[in-house]
């Protein structure tokens, strides 16, 4: 593929592709990039564990990595974002891992840019290296996606986890389920009843709380959302014994779960940060491969 | 050369060198240094394409980069330039390429200091790396500078870019015309009649409108200075066949320049950008290899 | 060692083994590292110094060097510093380099996590790479600590370098007297009197006015401080012929030492800063080599 948009862009045997290869990298394999590539991480917004993890797999792979600080850039003069990533790809840049605060912002990148695009987030968008590393996850847990109950609770109507994730599991032959305050279920079809799900879910996909976005809107305070739509040890422990618990980080502690459980048994929290640097590895040599 | 301050301390047959080995560079020559040299970029004012554009130079020469951060370093606390880099230079750097908003901050490094210094951009002084990739992007569309007609139009006043070239330029022969609203001529001597110099150019050099420098004393809107001062579709339909358009970017699109004209026949602006690379790395290899 | 937090924790015979490898480091010796590690230096607050001083010293070394960016890291979105080490060590991360304001923040990271840490300075507490440099600058001086006179000058109750290295010196046989102003000795015991101390003193160890500290309480002008507590020409005349200078910098020029002073003969100053590096490799190398 030469860019990775969005989730919606993936036919099946890509996921696929991408999934074994991850794998292969988890395994030990190397590099297969016979030439000397270069990337940039263009972060317009905030991000620890995305751009560590991309960070960590462009070293593994050898690749030239520059360094871009949005917060000094030229698009503070008021340069357009064509212009900006124009001038990546004259200096030479081969890709552009890009989070930015605008839905869609690599539409108008769409024609005249010779730079592979890879998506770290667009605004309420898609997160597409955040799915495939839930995916492989998931497969890693049960082989195949047919007919497993996926359960994601949360703030359903702002993230961008759980856009890019249903889509995916769907088309991947999962049966997904949205469970969050009905005011926050936004174009999906949602349930707020905990007891209803528990004993079908296989895995429980937590959305993080995003306080900085409910700040007018606040109808319950920290401690009622846990209690209402968090997963407590109450609920923790009517799941099915080989149902696993996800998130995508970072945690509010005790809002959307209970602290105990970050690192419980179910848990595959920090399995999935693991796996991300593998699955992030598999798509930037998929991209870079595409390249001449 | 030791160091690269000015255009004024390079003598004819140095740019010469420069220029000759940027082209090496271009066609695919490594790098002569054979020594593990670690060079820092010290910026001190926002920049995307000069830093980016040092970055790869760097490590297409296979340097070691040590990150310096401005907004957090220990000039916060008091510390004198001198000592800043005193810092570096005890902490094994051998070259900083730097950028400030003091005219002539080098000055106070001139003794006591043994790093080598590369200047990235100094107040409203100069710019020396730009004027390099732009001569050398001149050079290789005319094959030399002799009896050309270079119109530099825009801010002359506060540009760096403009005191850099129009000193270089005039040594290696070119004929230098500013054109630029009587306000910002500063010492120069300009027009402001684009018909005037339109038959005769064979190079225009856009400057960037630094709106953020004009906020006072602005006598005219954006859309009046393009109208007036600004490279419109129809003056540039009066240039010569052979005549080129540069600009250092970042661009204000429809202001001084026509957004479609950014990237049209005559546009060089990105192969400048491309330019630039090889270009300093000729200066790093230059500078380095006289280092003991 | 597994980490290194604090030089309470270092036996002599660690603190020997460091300073001789530094010095082998120094003489050119390579990493003992057989393993491509990775670290990441996490600075909450601002340095130039330490923090470069590591990055060249993991370069050397041929570390992975992660950047982290503290300030737009997930830690604004309210996760706690347990959660982002975490995330590091689920990364591949190695070892971290800190920084932090909270004195011994590194005690939430005591159990569950696997990744080394150096402490590159918490709050009002401790830098042991700081203390370790001051140290291999003293044993190169003098070849042992044993019956030497160290002055420690200046703001002795908010500093960490003072704490670091009385332990230590003291611990190595060393005498240590502190001269501050009366309402800055904190738990020590101190005098004011430099005429008491000069004659006797082999090291002089200057500490930062940490102007950012003293704003409200302000009982003298920076004038005032240096002619009553600053070492002063005058004072630098009476030291012995054998006596040196020691700053961690940054260096308040004309407040805690007469600038003229900072390149004098007996300053160490600089000298410090190169060891550092060598030190931060033998600190690095020691940590890393006790991971499996």
């Amino acid at each position: 593929m030469k860019n990775l948009l969005s989730m919606k862009d993936l036919e099946v045997n890509e996921i696929e592709h991408i999934l074994n290869r991850a794998l292969e990298f988890r395994q030990g394999a190397e590099s297969e990039l016979d030439k000397q590539y270069t990337v940039s991480n263009v972060f317009f917004e905030p991000s620890t564990r995305t751009k560590m993890s991309f960070e960590m797999a462009e070293r593994k792979l050898g690749l030239h990595v520059l360094p871009f600080d949005a917060g000094t850039s030229s698009t503070l003069k008021g340069e357009t974002l064509y212009d900006t990533i124009k001038t990546l790809e004259s200096i030479g840049v081969d890709a552009v891992v890009m989070r930015h605060e605008k839905d869609e912002y690599y539409e108008e990148l769409s024609t005249g840019i010779n730079v592979s695009i890879i998506n770290g987030g667009d605004g309420s968008g898609q997160h597409p290296s955040q799915s495939l590393l839930d995916l492989y996850t998931i497969k890693e847990e049960f082989g195949s996606f047919k007919g497993l109950h996926i359960t994601i609770a949360g703030d359903v109507s702002h993230s961008r986890v759980a856009r890019s994730n249903a889509q995916a599991l769907q088309k991947l032959g999962a049966i997904v389920t949205f469970l969050c305050p009905p005011q926050w279920q936004g174009e999906f079809d949602s349930t707020s009843n905990w007891e209803e799900v528990l004993p079908l879910t296989d895995v429980v996909m937590l959305l993080r709380v995003q306080h900085e976005r409910h700040e007018a809107d606040e109808t319950f305070s920290k401690q009622q959302y846990h209690e209402q739509f968090g997963l407590t040890q109450a609920r923790y422990n009517q799941l099915k014994p080989s149902a696993i618990i996800m998130h995508p980080a970072p945690i509010n502690r005790d809002v959307e779960i209970a602290s105990v459980l970050v690192e419980s048994e179910k848990s595959r929290i920090f399995r999935q940060m693991q796996n991300g640097v593998f699955v992030r590895m598999a798509i930037l040599e998929s991209v870079l491969k595409e390249r001449f």
